[in-house]
C-alpha cells in the first residue's frame, strides 16, 4: 500500500509586481504551489480547496496531469475565485499586499474525499483556523500534520490558532509571524514557546536566509541556496512545505533525522520556485534538476569537523 | 618550526549601548578581538597597532598573558587612544555610531616586528587601506592575507581599497558593504565582482544569518549558532576573522576544504563573543567550551543526502 498525502489550502488568481516585472493574472494559491512541489515525489495526493466558475480548466489540468486527485476541489459557479495582488520591495523579503478578495473562500466548507480520510500526511495550508480544525475532524486515522498560517490569523483568531497548533506535529511560520505569535524577539525563545503550545516540530522560515528547524532541545538549519537572480518569491513558502510533506509521505519516516532531510528537500524545491514568475519553473522541473541541486546543498553545508 | 600569525588593526576604548544595557568605557578594537580569538589556537602571534598614553597596562596584559607579542604596538604618550561609541537597535544587526575619535590612529605608521615579517598568515584588520599596503610591503615572505574593511573606506578610498583587494587572498565583508563595493544587490553577483578584483576567497558576513564563503564557482555557508540571548554583537566580526586566521595558521593548509573548516571555527568563536558585553566572554573561554559548541555546529548543519 502506498502512502497518501492530503493538502488543503487556497487556489487563487495572483497578480504580482516585483522591482523588475509585473505579472498578468496568473495561477496562485498555497494549495497549487504545495501540490506542484509535493508532486515531485510521486505519491498519491489529493487537494481540498474551492474555486469559482471563473477558474480555467487549464489550471486544473496542471494538477490532474500530475495524477493529483481534484475530487475535493469544490467549484462554486456563482462566485469568483480568491484573488490576491502584491508588490515586492527591492529586498524581496518584504512585500505589500495591494488587494485581497476572498470571494469563494469567504464561505468555504471543506470536504475531504473518502479515499483520503486515512492519508498518512496532512498539509493544513494557510486558511482560517476553523477550516483547518474542520479538516482535522474528518480524518479517520491520525496523520502526521503540518500547519501553515499567517499574521492575519494570529491577530484575529489567536485562541483558535493556538488550538490548531496543539493538534499538529509541525508548524511552518516565518520569522515575523513567530515573533508576533509569541512576543519573543529571539527566534530560539519564540520556537520554545511554540513547542510549548503542543507541537513537536517548529520550522521558522527566513526567506533568503534559510530555515531553522526546532525539536525538543535541538536545532537544524537549512540554508537557502545563494542565487544570482531572484525573480519572484511568491509561493516559495508553500513549495518549501510541499517538499517537506511530499518527502515525508514518500519515506513514511517521521524521525528528527529524516525531518532534517525533508527540510533540505523543501529548501531545494523552493530555490527553483523563486527563479520564475509564479509557479512557472515548478512546471518544468525534472528529477535531474532536483538531484543536481541537492548536491549543491550538500557542498554548501557539509564539512569535516576538526576540533580546536 | 611553528607557523606565525601577524595581526594589524585598531586598539580602542569602546562605549556601547544595547536595548538592554550600557557599558562603561571598555577595551575594544579589531586587533584586540581578533588576537583574543586567534589565541585559542596557541600559535605564535604578534599584534601591530597604536595606543595612547591613556591605555591601561591591564588591557595589554590580556594579550601578553596569552603569549601574544606586543612589541609592534606603538605607544604615543602625547596622544589619546582611539575611541568609538555606538548604540544598537532592537534588531542588533543595526547600529548607529555615536562618536568616533581617531586620536593616535590619525597618524599611525605601522612597523612590523622583525621576527614577524615572515609570518605565514597576515590579518589586515579594518584600517586605512594605505596602512594596510604599508604593512604588506614590510613582509619578506608572501603570507596568506585576510583583509577586513568598512563602508568608510569604500566611500572615501575606493581605488586604494581595490588595490589592496587585488593583493590579498581573502576578504571578509558584511552584506551591506559587499553591495556598496560592487553596486550589486545579489550577494552572489557581488561576490563574483569582488573575486574578479583579484582575491581568491570572499566571505560575506550576515550577522545572525551566518556567513557565505565564495571561491571560484563554489559557495559554502556557515550558519550563526541560534542563541536565546544576544548581549552585544561588538567585535563579533573581528572574532570571526580571528577564528579563521588562527585556525589557518595552526593547520597551515589553505585549500578550499580547510578554509570551510576555518569559517566554521570563526562562526563558532563569534557565537561566544556576542554572549557578553565587549570581549568579556572571550577571556573565560576554554577548549572544552569551544569543542562542545563545534559539535552543536555539526548537529545544526549535517545531514545525509537522500535523493528525490
Amino acid at each position: 500500500m502506498s502512502h497518501k498525502l492530503l493538502i488543503i489550502g487556497s487556489m487563487a488568481f495572483d497578480k504580482i509586481e516585483t522591482p523588475f516585472q509585473k505579472s498578468d493574472i496568473i495561477m496562485g494559491g498555497a494549495a497549487n504551489y504545495t501540490a506542484l512541489s509535493a508532486a515531485q515525489f510521486g505519491v498519491p495526493t489529493a487537494v481540498v480547496s474551492v474555486i469559482g466558475g471563473d477558474y480555467p480548466t487549464s489550471f486544473l489540468r496542471l494538477l490532474t496531469q500530475r495524477h493529483i486527485d481534484i475530487s475535493g476541489i469544490e467549484i462554486d459557479p456563482q462566485d469568483k475565485t480568491f484573488y490576491w495582488s502584491a508588490r515586492y520591495h527591492e529586498d524581496m523579503n518584504l512585500r505589500d499586499t495591494l488587494d485581497t478578495q476572498l470571494n469563494v473562500l469567504a464561505h468555504f466548507k471543506p470536504v475531504v474525499p473518502a479515499a483520503f480520510t486515512d492519508a498518512q500526511v496532512l498539509m493544513l495550508g494557510n486558511l482560517h483556523p476553523q477550516i483547518q480544525i474542520d479538516v482535522l475532524a474528518q480524518m479517520t486515522h491520525l496523520p502526521f500534520v503540518v500547519l501553515d498560517t499567517m499574521n492575519y490569523w494570529i491577530t484575529h483568531t489567536y485562541e483558535l490558532l493556538e488550538e490548531v497548533i496543539s493538534k499538529v506535529d509541525m508548524i511552518t511560520i516565518n520569522e515575523q509571524e513567530a515573533r508576533q505569535l509569541t512576543d519573543e524577539y529571539s527566534l530560539v525563545k519564540a520556537a520554545k514557546r511554540i513547542l510549548a503550545m503542543g507541537t513537536k516540530y517548529v520550522v521558522i522560515k527566513k526567506g533568503e536566509h534559510g530555515a531553522l528547524l526546532f525539536h525538543e532541545d535541538s536545532a537544524f538549519f537549512a540554508p537557502a541556496l545563494p542565487l544570482s537572480e531572484v525573480c519572484d518569491p511568491t509561493g516559495a513558502g508553500d513549495v518549501f512545505a510541499g517538499g517537506i510533506v511530499g518527502y515525508l509521505t514518500k519515506t513514511n519516516d517521521f524521525s528528527f533525522e529524516n525531518i532534517k532531510n525533508a527540510v533540505i528537500h523543501g529548501s531545494n524545491l523552493a530555490s527553483f520556485c523563486i527563479e520564475s514568475l509564479g509557479a512557472e519553473r515548478m512546471l518544468s522541473l525534472t528529477p535531474e534538476d532536483i538531484n543536481s541541486r541537492l548536491y549543491q546543498f550538500r557542498d554548501l553545508t557539509q564539512f569535516d569537523i576538526k576540533l580546536c
